[in-house]
Formats: structure tokens, sequence, C-alpha cells
């Protein structure tokens, strides 16, 4: 196996103490109030019953084919919380569901609550849209997480029958199954049971996953015809909402279902990686400049319809019916983590910093008990977040993501440290096979000081790489224990200061960190004339609870000079941007010749991730420059 | 009888002779090309052949429930177009259908296709969702058209049959049904019945339809449990979708389904003004001040939602999503043109006007061979008019509205001539007896001179009143007999001119027409920062045939002065709108933190009635301002 090209690799979370105001808060909330209410929820829906096989014909609810999905995630997120946080009834809840699941396996290994116990004939029939493999990939991944995060093997030793079950299936040999999945997620839990169990018997079979798709004949029109289905009445209409319309390697655009998409390409960048295979690392090239160029919003939402929770053409991004699933852009943080340890390149580590502040954490609300499905960026009021979905897929996630945030902070290699992202925390680094600790102090993503300490047993020399963040293009500084330093910037946008470093030593970078106007392409039609608002890493967004009511009424004057306050007691403190507004007059008419009066209101923006904490109300990203 | 307040009626379209450049050339077209072509499709779709009674089971197509108001609705328009043009092809055609129709006639009166054909049983079982009198109301249409048009009887004589079923059927004595029609229509139709054949029974009909409307218990719902069926489970959620959630008398609000509001409200104004109902006279005001003040477009579309095929909230206006059905409008035309009767006031001869030359001509192509059912008020290029549609109410909609146009150029009364729409024509009054020819000569809608020659037997005393059109308010003239005259401005924005005339008095009324800009009240959250062009009556849209790709970059200047040019080549020649816009360049990336680089470009405006009639492209109606 050829190792990471850029021979870093992620420092796991279980080595990262974060202690930020922004994200420690909402870790601990998470531990506390989401994983329980999601157990809660997971269990008063008959999501846990359905485990139990106990279903009969006639009987309500009727355990859906990703149910088992929900489950995981929780498994999942809650084997995180453990890492971090032991917690016996916790772990006695996740035990419980481990248990049920271990009962739940087939002597065949096959392990999936709606087809045993609803339609036991219909196993393997619909890969395209029944989620067998997706909900086994997330299992997967619980167990690898629960064996990490507790060292038994109990769930692992389940999902591994089960993957080799999946194995035995599906693959080119004799008597096999050409298939693959339809909701991509199999291939990287895969690579992640592989990197836990050292089997490259997985890593191949994500690889025959990946290299399989999308080939002719379709594996999905053979099997619908298989099953008696018209395969030209297909409800989707096109094999691009699997992302399987073509070969993998000749995708070039993002295409369809915005999750699907996102867990196929974390698959392929992991690929890439583990194989070395350049084809497979072009195409997620090719696919991410499609996507951050052409269709991202600028809170990193993808996926802008509801209709294929998807993609429709380039630069159609629809502020109010944006449907920017969380989900979607969860998939995108994985997969930009990814892309980040192929190429040590900053445009990843600032698309995954722009959707972790903005539209992942936007997903649930500051009590931990409410979640967007949806993430628009303009509201009149009529989006909520909820206290669970029917299609609950967001919530776990949301869940699983924050357990293990630490995850996207630091890398290590051989002779290297790298900051990806500034979160005062701590991180214990293998470089060379010595332990650096590094411990930033910083108000971020409030202020742009960041000061680093290193923690050394003995002096060492190595590289301490300290990403760029593209959003800051004003005047900075660095300095090295008080003293000014000139450090390389290399490519990908790190500065690289190597030197012996010893124990004590400090880094103070500077950012600067001002309110910026964001523009738009001309080619987005919906945000011509319109300004967002961004400082640092977070984009801002005008409320009805601090600017009344028709936002789109507001313009900001070209010239106005906003000022930024952080105030604590504001939505669990924030950095709210205050200045001077112009509001047309509504008085008049629905339509007149003459212009609506203006006049000048305050205006104050508050952090696009905080909205729909208060009173219900309008929202508005992109407003009126005038 | 009261007769109608104002004292005035219409002079109908057999006594006005259109010959204006703008509408002549479409009645033409309209008599040559979409009346002949909507014959052909109602012939291969089926439609024709099944009112032979032929269908079996199995048998595909299906005709379906609102099949005969498609037939019907074309017929009302042929018989139109043979009263201005004898046809002796085209009044075969007619007389084939109307045997086809005698024949499909059963014993007690009943008349549907797909109800004696199909679902005999089910026959007056759904009223809220079967459109049973919803065509039987086209059928009476049809019947008074063809009536007035030829003088024959066979239709007519087929209809009061029907109707008087269905007076048998429906009402408040003992045995009978207390239901009315979930889609509006038999209540005007029966009004038309009644002055046709002088029969006040029809009247009484009419009055009874609109008197049961929304009472409770809901009839509805009473019929949904005699069906089996559970009204909670209303597909369309309300009754408000059928304007029936209240008795009409306590309405205030346009509610649900554009058209069936329109139909509704169209009848309302009828009795009102029958009947001198004064309490339906003011439920007609109150809704018509809602939807006129805060649900109308600026092109008078209305009903912004294909959901529904109607209304959502208030200023919820989107423009590219913009339902605003062809039907819609034709509705408000006719509604509008009832309450012009009512009270001779010019606002609603100016939301007339504003609906015929925009969003009603709008729904056919200049070849009449193709139709819109929703007319957006911006494109990516996704719209396009089409030959025929599944639901085909709009072409002959617009076939019969084309072929009947002259009904709403003027009025006449005891001792009064009204002229409500400047339109190069001869009108033939009747003023106290006695014949008055009006001849307007005229460019209008591109040219705002009009010269009124008045042609008289001998001379006679009576009141001229002229209509000022809201979108007028620069500098003009008025002249009679080449010298300058201070008319009366009269309730209702009528010029009133008063005197004894005498054979070949002419009078000029000179319009400022001046190209105005449009703003929306900003409680219009699209449109707020934007602009929309308007000269004289017609709205103006930018096109990409003209302008090139991304047409939202483009932005008008507050200061820019543009000229209005006529070009005789263009889409059958029409008033253009040049100047210089504002174009921001695409180059950059997909967000930034500089605006984007603004340069100078040509601009062309064109009337948005003639959009989409060139190569497939953008448009747009709301142009940003800069």
């Amino acid at each position: 196996m050829a190792k990471h090209k850029t021979g870093i690799k992620p420092v796991l979370f279980t080595n990262v103490t974060i202690s930020d105001s922004f994200w420690a808060p909402r870790i601990k909330t998470n531990r506390e109030q989401t994983i329980p209410a999601s157990y809660r929820q997971c269990r008063d829906t008959g999501r846990i019953e359905a485990l139990k096989l106990q279903w009969k014909p006639g009987q309500e609810p009727v355990p859906h084919v990703f149910w088992d999905s929900d489950i995981a995630k929780w498994l999942e997120a809650a084997s995180y919380s453990l890492a971090a946080h032991p917690d016996p009834e916790l772990e006695a809840q996740v035990d419980g569901i481990i248990d049920l699941l271990e009962k739940m396996q087939q002597p065949d290994g096959y392990l999936n609550s709606h087809f045993i116990a609803v339609e036991p004939h219909k196993r393997w029939t619909n890969l395209r849209d029944s989620h067998e493999m997706y909900c086994a990939g997330h299992l997967i991944e619980a167990a690898v997480a629960h064996f990490q995060a507790t060292g038994k093997r109990s769930l692992l030793n389940v999902l591994c029958r089960y993957a080799d079950h999946i194995a035995k299936m599906f693959g080119t040999g004799p008597g096999q199954k050409r298939g693959y999945c339809g909701h991509e997620e199999i291939e990287l839990a895969l690579v992640k049971l592989y990197r836990a169990t050292g089997e490259e018997k997985y890593l191949r079979q994500a690889q025959y996953f990946i290299d399989e798709r999308g080939r002719q004949p379709h594996y999905f029109d053979d099997e619908a015809r298989a099953r008696g289905d018209d395969p030209a009445k297909y409800w989707a209409k096109t094999h691009a909402y699997t992302q399987s319309h073509i070969p993998v390697r000749e995708q070039t655009e993002v295409t369809g279902h915005a999750v699907r998409g996102m867990y196929l390409c974390s698959a392929m960048a992991d690929l890439a990686g583990e194989l070395g295979d350049e084809s497979l690392k072009a195409a997620c090239e090719r696919i991410w400049q499609h996507l951050t160029t052409k269709r991202m919003y600028v809170t990193a939402g993808i996926g802008s319809s509801g209709q294929n929770e998807g993609y429709t053409f380039d630069y159609d991004l629809p502020n109010e019916t944006a449907y920017a699933e969380t989900c979607a852009q969860i998939g995108l943080v994985f997969w930009a983590h990814r892309m980040l340890h192929l190429d040590c390149d900053s445009q990843y580590a600032d698309v995954m910093e722009r959707a972790l502040y903005n539209s992942v954490i936007s997903g649930v609300s500051l009590d931990g008990a409410k979640f967007f499905y949806e993430n628009p960026l303009a509201s009149t009021g009529q989006h909520h977040r909820q206290d669970w979905f029917g299609c609950a897929c967001c919530p776990p996630n949301l869940a699983r993501i924050l357990a293990s945030l630490g995850n996207y902070i630091y890398s290590e290699g051989e002779n290297e440290a790298v900051v990806h992202l500034y979160v005062q925390s701590s991180g214990k680094l293998n470089v060379g096979g010595r332990e650096v600790t590094l411990t930033q102090q910083t108000d971020y993503p409030w202020d742009g000081n960041v000061r680093i300490k290193v923690g050394l047993k003995q002096p060492q020399t190595f590289a301490l790489k300290l990403r760029w963040p593209g959003w800051c293009s004003k005047a900075s500084g660095l300095s090295v224990n008080n003293e000014q330093y000139r450090a390389e910037m290399v490519r990908g946008n790190y500065l690289r200061i190597e030197r012996e470093w010893i124990d004590g030593d400090a880094v103070e970078l500077r950012l600067g960190m001002e309110i910026d106007r964001v523009y738009a392409n001309p080619k987005v039609r919906m945000n011509c004339g319109r300004v967002a608002l961004q400082r640092g890493p977070m984009l801002y967004c005008l409320e009805g609870a601090d600017n009344g009511v028709d936002l789109n009424a507001l313009a900001l004057p070209r010239d106005e000079e906003l000022k930024a306050r952080f105030d604590a007691s504001l939505l669990g403190g924030v950095v709210t941007l205050l200045g001077q507004g112009i509001r047309a007059s509504a008085d008049g008419e629905l339509y007149s010749f003459k212009r609506p009066t203006p006049c000048g209101v305050p205006l104050k923006a508050i952090p696009y991730c905080v909205w729909d904490n208060r009173a219900p109300g309008e929202m508005l990203v992109w407003m009126w420059e005038a």
C-alpha cells in the first residue's frame, strides 16, 4: 500500500482537547442533550424495537429500510462521546443496542432489520433504492468507532462478519453479483474497517465498489429488469442521481443527490491515498473544482434543490429555497478533510472550515435539541429547526461530527506538525515517533490572534505548518518567542516554520480579522446587486429579531463602515456587526413610478450559524447593497 | 331586476371593428391559426371522439372529466370568430360538434362525456373535484355565443335542457341537493344564459350557487362522507382552494386557485349588478383591493404558485417561479370588465388593460401556434410556449378572448358613450336609442395620441367619456375639433365631454407616453433594489437574444435616460427601449471580497408580451438598478 503522499495524517480527536468558547460548549451540549435526545427518538419512534425483529405484517410503524443507519450514526456518536467522556449509562445503552445487533445477525452474516423482518424475499434485489449497503456502511463506521473508543470487539466482530458476507455476494468473481449501493457510504466505511483491522480485503472490496460504479451494462438496470421493473421508469430518471451514470474516473462534475456524492468522493479520496491512485485523485480534484467554483453556497451549503436533494445547474443557488442539507455539508467536511491529506492545500481546509462554522453547525440549535435538515440563506420565517425527522439522517450525523470534532484540527507527520484549524485546544501529536503537544490559546473565531505553545520532552527539529486562511488578506503577523518571524509560505498556503523546537516555545500568529463584504459572481443571478458579510470564517445574516420585518427592504450603503462588537449575552456569546443601513419605506402602493423613500436605520448582523435561536422570523444572508 | 347602476353596458364585439397594428394581426392569427390548431388538437387528442360516448373500459385515452370544457371554449371562440368572419368550413366543424352534443344528451338533460361514458355511477357525487358544472358552464357560454353569432338555437336548446336539469338537481327545495361546483364557472354562465334567453330562472340558479357557497354544514364534506371518503383527507387541505371556506359575502381576500376565484368574482359582480346586491358588490370590492394591492404581479399576472395554481401569502411574488396562469389573467379581465360596469372607475380598466397587453397576450406566440400556461417574470431559458397541454384550458381561453376582444373597448348608455381602451377601431354604439359611431385613429399602445371621430345621423347631446389611464401622469392634452378643451375629470378618472355632437366632430387626446421606471413596494422581497420598465400600458423585459447571457448581471443606472424606438422589423413591430446599462464582470471567482468590475454595455428592452418568440434564452422583467 502506498502511504499518504503528503506524509501527514490526522491527529485523532482522542488526542485533542478542545477548550474554546465556541466548540467546547457545543460539544458538551451534544454530549448532554443531543446524544441522549437522539437515543430517546430512536427508541420512541420504534427504531430500536425494530432490531428485535418482532415486526408482524399490518403492524405500525413498519421498520424503514434506512432505520439501521440512524441507529448506526447514534452508536458512532455515542462511541466518540464515550472515548472522551466515560459514562456508564450511555455505555449500557450502547451495549444494549450492540447486543440486539448481535442477536439480529443471520447465520450468513446478513444484518438489516427491515430486510430480515419485513421483506426477507427482497434482500439484495434493489441496491439502487434500498439502502442496504448504506446501512451496512454506517454500522461499520459505528463498529470501528466503538472499537477505537472502548477497545471492545463486540460490534466490530459483527460487522466484519457482515462485511465478509457482502464481499462474498458482490464482486467480479464467479457467482458474484456485480452490484454496488445506490447510496454510497459502504466504500468509505470499508476503508475505515481496513484501517482498524489491517485486513486488506476490506480495502479491496471498497476498491471494487468504486471501480464497478457506473459501468455498462448498468447493474441497476439489469437488477430492475430482474425484479420485473422497467429501468426506463426509474423515479429519479437518471443514474446521475446516484453518481453512477458513468464510471467515477470519468466524472467531472458533482451530480444528483448531494450527500451520496460527498460520501462517494470521500471514499475516492481515501482510495486515492491508500492505493496511490492518481486517476482517482484527478477525478476528485475535477469534481472538487466544479463543486467549489460553481455550485457551493457562500455558507458552504451544497445541493440547492429539495427535488433531488441535490444539484440543479451551475450557479443556481437560490437562497430561500436552498436545500443545503446538513448531512451534505457534513459529507463535504469528510471529503475536504481527506483531500487535505492528499495535498496539504489550504483550499480544502478553507472549505472545511467554512462548512463547519456555518452550514454544518447551523444544523443544530444552541440547546442541542432542534435540527435543520435544510439550511436556507434567506427565510420569510417559514423555516424552523425540528425535534426529529421521519428521515432522520441529520441529527445523528451532527452528533457524530461534533463528538469527533477534534479530528479536524491537527495533522502529524515524520517531520512536521500541522495546524489546519485555529481552535483553542491542546493536541498530542506524534512527530517522528516523539510526542509533541501543541496548545492553542485563541478567541477564534471571534479574534484572529492565535498563540501556539509547543510542548516537548526534549528539543526536536521539525516543521510547524500553520494554515493561512483564505479569508485572511489583511495585515497580519507571525512571531516566534515574541520575535517577528518571516516564515516561508509553502505550496498550499501554509506558513512553514522549521527549526529546532524547545519545550515552551511559543508561536504567535496574528490574522487580521476584518469585516469583509462578499460578492457573488454575477452568474449567481439571485445575488446580483447583493452583498454578504463575513468576518474571519463566519458568515453573517440579518435576523428579524434584530432588524424588524421586510429584511429585503434594508440595504447596506457602499461606504458604510460596520463595527464588530462582541456581545457576551447574545446567543451564547457572538461578535455582532453593527452599522447604519438604509430602509426603503413600505408605505407606498404595490407598484409605483416613484422609488421608495429611503431612511437610515440601525443594522445588526449576527453569525449565520446561530440564526433561528430566538423568536421565529425573517433571515437574510445576501442583502441589497445601495 | 335592477339595472346596471352605472347605466352603461359593454358594446358587443360584433359592433366593433379593430384595425390597429397590435390587436388586429393577433385576432387574424387567432382566427387563421389558433382556432384551427385548437380544433385539430381537440380532434387528435380524442376530445371530439369522446363526445361519441364509445369509450370502453381499458381503452386509452380515457375521456377526462374536464375535456368537455376544452370543446366548449373552442366552440365559443369559433362562434365569436364566425360572427365576425363567416367561414363555411369552420361553421361545419361547429355544427358537427353541436350535433354530437345533441346526440350525447341524456333523456333527463344530463350532458358530460366523461360521466356518461366512463363513470355513470359517479354522476354528481363529487362536485368538489369533478368539474361537472364547470364543464356545463363552459358549454352554456358556448351556447350563448353560438346563438348570438349565428342566430341558431341548436346548442342553446341543448344547454337550456342541461341547465334545467341542473336547476332541478341543485337548490334549497325539497329533494334537491344543496351543492355547488368546486370549480366556479357555471354561475357566470347562467347569468349569460339569463341575458340571452330572458329566463329569470337561470339568474336565480346562479344566485343560489353564489348564496350557498361556503355555508355550513359544508356540502363538500357531506358529499365526501357520502362517498365514503374522509373530508379531513381532502388533497387540497382547505376549502379556501375553491373559495368555499366561508360564504362569499364574508370573504375579504383572494384565496386558493386563481382561475376559480376570478370566475367566482365575475359572477358575483354580475349578480351585484343584476340584483342591485350591495353586499355582493362590497365583497367584490374588498377582494379586488386585496388582489390588486397585495398579490398581483406588475404584469397583472395572478396566482404566484404552481402548487395550488394560486395564491400563497401577501407580497409573495417570485419572478422565476411565477405561475400567473394565462387563464387566471383572462379571468381577471372578465372580472375587471364586470366591475367597470358596476362603477365606471378606471382602476378596473387599468388592470384590465395591464392584463390584456401583458400577461394575457404573452400566453400565445406571435404565430398563434404555441402557448404559455405559466407567465413568469424571469427565466433562465427553461420556459417555452408549447403546442398544447394535457390540461388544455389556456389555448382555447386565449382563442375566445381574442375572438371577442372588441367587447372591452366601448360602453354605451342612455346619455353617454364611453371609451375604456384606446385601440384603433370603430365602434357602433347605441346612445339613447340612436346609433353613434366612434372611430379611433391611434398608434396605441406605441403612441399616446388618439383621435376619435364621432359619427352621427343627426346632432345629438351626450357625454363622451374617455378613460384617463393610470399609467399616464405626464403632460397631456385634449382638444375638440382642433381646439383645446378643458374636460371635467369625473369620479373614476374619466374625462367627460358633454356637448351637442355633430357628425364628423373629432376629439384628440394626447396622452404623454414616457418611459417610466416601476418600483415594487419593498414588501415584495424579490424586487428590492430592482426596477421594471413601463411605457404606456406595456411592461418591458430584457431578453437574452438582445442582451446576452446573465441578465441579472446587467444593471440600469439611476440616471440613465432610455430612448424609445419603434422597430418595424422586430417581433411584429414593437417599440424597444434602448440605453446604456452596466454589466458586472463574471470573470472572477464564485465568491470574492471584491465587488465585480462593472462596464458599460448597450441595453435593449422589448415588450414583455412578445418574449420567447425568438431563440430560447433568458428573460428578466425586474432588473437591478445601480
